[in-house]
């Protein structure tokens, strides 16, 4: 037997969907990250020995970050011990990209005895196989566009940066950092028309190299397409197996509507 | 004796000041592509081959390209024997990068036996030796994240994307793509404090490893300045030798007065 699945709920509608499918799970939260998931136990991050204390009383022996992992404000006051004896590393890493501290993240759970479980790994359905999943094809341009985006986001992964980016007839419109997708699809689609020439262009939405899956998927969903949509590109392109779709029907219903292709494939 | 300078002549102070240099070369420019250069004579881009006749007939050996190349519009039908001849390398580079089209354009210009050379060339004081320009001393900080900058521009160079980069406290908040540095300078200054977290942080502009710095050498001045400051930064770092400080006295004056940092070094 795999033993119990603790659910760590964060924002959003992902963390909810895992609880319903795993209604034996212990949903657990952090005090100030606010969720959707009812009846969860919140624990305060400076607290963090209270939280594993709680885990194994509970029976969890795996957990899954869901909801993405909010950067709570910490109170070093109220550390308990056990997170004196972690909070050195976890500084460090802050000082890195997200990776580095999500890496951290995943280590101290692991060294507490938890396996750390992707989303992914509780709902398989959550990403897309490659291939077409909605609206018009992608034209030749499209699937060159979308070639060199890849090349782009594949030449900053050592660097970790980069889970997206916008090219319009070979010409980079935009990097994702750390502002997110609909950030830099909106500087996109403040492009000066003339350096645009014309050209529509494609999204390309990708997990870094180093990503770890387990806590930090790339996510698309309707208001993604409609932040495409917006920035006037033609398609949106997510790497297959390594990107959530979340709310897929409503996804795809709204690539439809908009006219906007979404595709999956592989890096 | 080199042969006389002929100056290709766009927009800004800077073919200004190679024309004032050098009085005896010949001042060129493009119709359409406006030039604050007095006297110049102007040809069409359609009319290449008449461009070449001019400078054959007036003696030049030598050809730099200032003010940055524009894209002027272009109408095949006005096409002349040469245009016909050299278009479709030059509509084929238009696919990639600026790079590609520079070094198309380049190799045109030497294929017409011209001989290319940068506006760093005939004003070596254009480009910064390394070291502190103005303002503040960096903080250990700053110089963590210059080198995390650097570090993010090496990893793009191959893909022929990116001159500049913001990071803060290690986090990436900008790479800078077409519309250029004002643009993605704004973008970081949008930035939410949340994610922000406090940081300061720096912008590196550097040229890419493959720039032909002949025709395309990246530039700041006192207008980069500003934009650095307004987007909450603490200083901007050039790569020494290779990107060009446009107004020097104007530039360290506004560095001098907002507080921001400016500092070469090698990358």
């Amino acid at each position: 037997m795999a033993g119990r699945l603790g659910i760590l709920a964060c924002g959003g509608a992902l963390p909810v969907r895992i609880a319903e499918a795993v209604p034996e799970a212990m949903r657990l939260a952090l005090e100030g990250v606010p969720t959707e998931v009812e009846d969860v136990e919140a624990h305060r991050i400076e607290k963090i020995g209270g939280l594993f204390d709680a885990m194994r009383a509970g029976g969890v022996t795996r957990v899954v970050f869901a909801g993405g992992l909010a950067r709570p404000p910490l109170d070093p006051t109220q550390f308990d011990a056990t997170m004196m004896q972690v909070a050195p590393r976890l500084m460090g890493a802050l000082q890195g990209g997200d990776d580095a501290l999500l890496r951290a993240v995943i280590d101290v759970f692991e060294d507490q005895g938890f396996e750390v479980i992707g989303a992914h790994e509780v709902l398989p359905d959550l990403v897309a196989k490659a291939g077409h999943l909605a609206g018009p094809e992608p034209s030749a341009q499209d699937l060159r566009d979308t070639e060199r985006a890849f090349d782009i986001l594949s030449a900053l992964s050592p660097v970790d940066v980069g889970q997206g980016c916008a090219v319009a007839g070979g010409l980079c419109l935009g990097i994702e950092t750390l502002q997110g997708t609909d950030a830099i699809l909106r500087f996109v689609g403040e492009t000066p028309e003339a350096l645009r020439r014309g050209q529509t262009g494609v999204y390309v939405k990708a997990a870094k190299r180093g990503q770890d899956l387990r806590v930090d998927m790339p996510a698309v969903g309707p208001a993604t397409i409609e932040a495409v949509s917006a920035a006037g590109l033609a398609g949106l392109v997510i790497e297959a197996g390594r990107v959530m779709v979340l709310e897929r029907e409503a996804t795809v219903a709204k690539a439809e509507a908009l006219g906007v292709f979404l595709t999956a494939r592989d890096a």
